[in-house]
């Protein structure tokens, strides 16, 4: 990579050529305006589509800034996006590893379920869609914390819910840093008592971090006998957490 | 290019964290969060820094996102920083021309000169600097109009200030489509009887048309013997505004 981004920088003067055009840009105006080739100002415009940036009118001949670039702080993830394209996948990692399986997404310094499929038995199970879990004990939660940057996600109190649960801050810090190096969060005995769970991020375009999804269950299914948590069911999490972030970032 | 371009998708990942992240963050910062090797994430923040996007703290261990991201529509280049550029460049040009040189930038529908350089002679001669030109009747002012892909810069009204200026709206647009596609813009008695000049864009980073240099002087002197502007004078004007560009871009 060169000392600069050639087609950053391109973008970067669409940008500015949308904001002051206040009835939006065709692709022509654009290219014609930065001397480029029309091929290279769709595929510019088509990605600054794709991460929210700019908007297309409803003819679809016109581009302009859509009005969430002008709140880039919010999530640009529809949580129902989330939802939908998670749910074929998180089914399948159920059926095939016999557990509760649960997609979730930073708020407000909690993980919020907005997916829950139940496990594939006739037990009674309450549906989790719109509770939170504590990010710092639970492999979900550690599945997206790890990857919060400006570290505002952190609850400011580590809460005990057992005796395992991580209450030290350095010792969280460290533990994130695993899950970075790793790719997967496990959890063990930290939120509930005799159960134990792994979680994977999941990537959206460009690397963003736009949620978790993750499997609990009790001890003895998810961990083997020397208590780790199984390298199969990790591999089928972290299978299961590309899979939707391929299908969130549209790639073929 | 495929279907999207990954730069600007990790471009705009990157604003998304720093959106949330009011005391910026660091390379590992943004390295950890989007699962990017430090190297991308440095070529993708010092991007994103010359386009003026983010910004540094003062130690440079830290990006934020820029005040002026809040404020696309404004210039991104200070016109200081174009006259700075643009000195010796624009000296050159007069010097090896004999004419007069100026480098102007649209700011609210005229031509502002930001530099001027006298006709190297001993004549008397009025500095043009923070004075305006109309866009429409200068080749100055038509070698940056071309570029103007919203069409606010476009004179409402086009005012006649010979027999020869363009005050008719289609004709104007042929005639900045025909600047586009040469590259430069003429400029014959339609401003000032007797005179005539050539003036080329000065394309920044992404290819975003900041402003414009060019000469002028009496007709004899810049046109040939068949009323056409002298092709060593274009090629002359033309390389001035690639030299100012390529420094303005910081291109090596």
């Amino acid at each position: 990579m060169p000392g600069s981004v050639q087609s950053i920088e391109r973008a970067a003067a669409v940008l500015r050529l949308l904001a002051v055009a206040p009835n939006g840009l065709g692709v022509a105006d654009v290219g014609n305006a930065l001397g480029l080739a029309k091929t290279t100002v769709h595929g510019i415009l088509r990605t600054l589509h794709q991460v929210g940036f700019v908007e297309q009118d409803r003819s679809g001949a016109h581009y302009h800034l859509s009005d969430a670039f002008g709140r880039l702080g919010e999530s640009y993830l529809d949580p129902n996006e989330l939802r939908s394209r998670a749910i074929n996948w998180a089914d399948s990692l159920a059926a095939r590893s016999g557990e509760v399986v649960r997609v979730g997404r930073l708020v407000d310094a909690k993980v919020a379920i907005v997916h829950h499929v139940f496990r594939p038995d006739d037990s009674d199970q309450d549906l989790d869609v719109g509770t939170t879990l504590p990010p710092h004990a639970t492999a979900l939660g550690k599945a997206v914390l790890a990857y919060d940057a400006s570290g505002a996600a952190r609850p400011k109190r580590l809460e005990a819910f057992t005796t395992r649960t991580i209450i030290d801050a350095p010792r969280l810090a460290e533990e994130l840093a695993a899950v970075r190096s790793r790719g997967w969060a496990g959890e063990f005995e930290e939120h509930t008592i005799e159960t134990a769970g792994i979680a994977a991020p999941i990537r959206g375009l460009g690397g963003l971090v736009v949620g978790a999804v993750g499997l609990t269950g009790r001890i003895e299914r998810v961990c083997d006998s020397r208590m780790k948590h199984r390298p199969d069911l990790v591999a089928m999490v972290r299978a299961t957490a590309e899979a939707i972030a391929r299908d969130l970032r549209g790639d073929s």
